[in-house]
């Protein structure tokens, strides 16, 4: 910019270089606030004085063109600088149907907000109290000390090697046949859905998971404008009657299974019925997506085996994988397990999303992994977990009227209210410090109006007390508001009296 | 799973116990190499004596259905475990269109192949040895010192707030005028621009660029299904009355434009230049997408605004930023900066595709941004860079003979040659061990199989030298090879004799 000025023998030196400044100014091509090189830079890119160059400012400066911080420089000033070119948008008309969508979807998904103070029983994130702190940085700091500078640079689309081998070791001690099979880190859950369906889906396309489910993955299909059909949940699972039907619908192209701590009814889908759901995946074809990511928190010592382990040799079951509900979710990581073809595809389509993972999150987590480390953490996160989640229960049973309370365990409740309107309930809460969320986020047939998802991973045994008292509370309020008796619908898991 | 075996008074415990995971395993419900509970889990589990667990498990063993594995526990062993449900899928015949799209657009950018010991020409990534792993450490250890806990959990789609503030204020120093304005941090430029494409495109739509121009960005608008006007380049850049023509074309949905270091010619646009191309996106009423993250490489001290800058109050320019290219690739953060309704619905897409950027790498480039380091380290890549392209473009003038060499600077050259074609020359280059980016894949219209990038970011003179004299000596070989002589076409900035 300041090397194109043509010096000529015209006129004074330090005149011409004002003069081609002020223009430079007065055109907009140099915009208030900006820094102008120093008077020695210049004088060493004009290859003049650098008095004639101090001459020059100080002729910018008088006209109030340039102004001397000191120490710092000279910078153009506010008084003559063009007002730029100014084209006004209306951007918001200008967005896509698609960038439409995601904004309704996610009003709809965060229409209460969060204030300091309240307790959060929306909020499914790990209870801080027991990261590791000391370990991940003792992590980052032998990984940075072994290959730092390769962590830096440029990496894979298919992820970090050392973490993809790890982590395929990982699924095969669960029985997972990696024969044929690959592996795709992603930055989590998210996004390693978002993939599958924009590499397996078409618009219009039917999808099958469960009634309720996912909100998350329930807003990418939607968004992906897929038709979801919902099977219905029972005590134990899916129905498999009602999932035989829709798989015997045409055109059927995948469907969303949650075989562990599904969200947001909390069951574990019992074996025989894993079994069960493979053979009617199998049986008409369609290929099967399991999110698995709570199945790390069973209370007992043994797993109950992933659907892809099932599979076994089989290659219909992609899973789908992440450790940020028990470990950390500031560390975006996660994994599409499946056929390798299928990988390969997927890796393509999230080089152009977004090249690769963040390869300093990648390796942490892995130093974290493989150090033995993540096996005792899970020791103490299930005690955590598992005590919360019994006191959870117990204080449900003891303060919030309602027609069933769901779960097997993991990390939240899934309530169903009495004949009451969570939103409504939500509203009240709210004002009084308390958030959750409501079920009708989770539901594909626009029901669930009268449950409620209440997490309690973030919160300690008081807050549950007091938070559970004031849902109480605010339930019997509004029965009483519409004349509903205390005791009417306060049966099963309630206890009566509250 | 082992909770659910109800013992009755029949028959043994321990046989009723055998039985029940006998029947797990041979239905395929435990596979194989899954641990069992120890037994004192078990015993816990079943609230049966321990050494009842224990006869159970030796019978098991007796059967060869589990086997111990001394300090570690008992298994599943391979002998009877079922082979689960197998359907086998044909996956890629499964993969939607714009799967396979993004499949066969990688296949062209990578159909060569880096072995150990090539010289990279290909590689933008930024030179490891100039990387101030210590700073980085520090960086670390500091933000996970003061908010660590924080880090590791869940953080907000529209970025990490310190490091949005800091980005805004880097971008007003540059004189971007944030009213109305906001800023999205993403994971780097690919992220921004495929956010801003999903937002505001639709397939079929018409969008203008440079010819040539950023292959990335041109495969993800050929994934979009757009239909890419390239407007071809002159020697200071974008051709205005082509832009014109282009622009008063019906139906133009927004434009993208590299100001600075335009990839792949290395042309920075002159200021006069830019409030002209400016001047005509507003005049026609188009959106001008900018990418802007090579601008910090500018030799002189003072910078030429940024097309967002010179926009001044005006929202019609969105700015899609990074660092990558000049600080860490590793790291994964890029930003979009624009008007703030705009900003807020790119944040609700994103949130469908990853939730957010990593934490650990935005708290990271915070610290190491703030605490000064970012200037020092600049004035080093800089002085780097400067030296590199100068000993590239004298290199190149010696070694390679072609019709010309394009670039103001920054991290590659393009070459055009003379009547021979790159891909030929890369087949030829590949077996002697020097890669380098064959220009076809920068141009919006088939063209370019004459033109080659040099990155030599990665490379030290030696290679340099080694690399530019295999080009040549290949670009020899193949004129005599078809009968041209080794002076024809050989002018500008190539040397005779070459």
């Amino acid at each position: 910019m300041f090397g194109d000025l043509k010096l000529t023998s015209d006129s004074p030196i330090y005149r011409q270089i004002s003069h081609y400044i002020r223009d430079l100014i007065e055109s907009g091509a140099l915009r208030k606030g900006v820094r102008l090189p120093s008077t020695r830079e210049l004088s060493h890119i004009l290859k003049v004085s650098r008095n004639t160059v101090i001459l020059a400012y100080q002729e910018l400066q008088d006209d109030s063109l340039i102004e001397n911080i000191h120490g710092q420089g000279a910078y153009v000033s506010a008084a003559r600088a063009r007002e730029g070119r100014k084209p006004v948008f209306d951007w918001p008309r200008r967005i896509n149907d698609y960038g439409r969508k995601a904004w309704e979807l996610n009003q709809t998904a965060t229409a209460w907000q969060w204030r300091q103070g309240m307790i959060p029983f929306n909020s499914l994130a790990p209870d801080e109290s027991i990261f590791e702190i000391e370990e991940i940085k003792r992590a980052f700091l032998n990984r940075i000390a072994l290959e730092g500078e390769k962590l830096l640079n440029y990496g894979d689309a298919q992820g970090y090697r050392p973490l993809i081998e790890y982590l395929k070791h990982y699924l095969e001690d669960k029985g997972v046949d990696f024969q044929g099979k690959d592996l795709l880190i992603t930055s989590g859950f998210t996004e390693s859905f978002s993939l599958v369906m924009a590499a397996l889906t078409n618009p219009g396309d039917r999808v099958i998971c469960e009634n309720p489910t996912h909100n998350l993955a329930l807003d990418i299909m939607k968004l992906s404008g897929l038709q979801v059909n919902g099977v219905p949940m029972r005590e134990d699972g899916i129905d498999p009657d009602e999932l035989e039907r829709a798989l015997a619908q045409p055109g059927v192209k995948l469907g969303f299974i949650m075989p562990s701590y599904h969200n947001p009814t909390g069951l574990v889908m019992a074996p025989e019925k894993r079994l069960k759901v493979l053979e009617l995946f199998g049986k008409y074809q369609v290929p099967l997506v399991e999110e698995g990511f709570n199945e790390e928190l069973r209370h007992s010592g043994a797993h109950v085996s992933p659907l892809i382990a099932l599979a076994g040799s089989g290659n219909g079951v992609v899973c789908l994988g992440s450790f940020s509900k028990i470990l950390f979710p500031g560390i975006r990581i996660g994994w599409i397990g499946g056929d390798a073809r299928l990988i390969a595809y997927l890796e393509r389509i999230k080089f152009y999303r977004n090249i690769y993972t963040s390869l300093l999150d990648q390796a942490v987590l892995y130093e974290y992994l493989q150090n033995g480390r993540f096996q005792q953490y899970l020791k103490r996160a299930k005690k955590l977990y598992r005590e919360k989640y019994e006191q959870a229960l117990a204080l449900a049973r003891q303060y919030i009227p309602c027609r069933r309370v769901w779960g097997d365990g993991g990390l939240h409740l899934l309530i169903e209210l009495d004949g009451i309107d969570a939103r409504q309930l939500l509203a009240d809460c709210c004002a009084d410090g308390v958030l959750f969320t409501p079920g009708d986020i989770f539901y594909t047939d626009g029901s669930g109006a009268g449950s409620l998802r209440l997490s309690v991973s973030r919160v300690d045994r008081w807050e549950m007390e007091q938070g559970f008292a004031i849902i109480g509370e605010a339930i019997r309020r509004i029965k009483n508001g519409t004349g509903v008796s205390d005791d009417v619908g306060i049966h099963q898991n309630a206890r009566p009296g509250q």
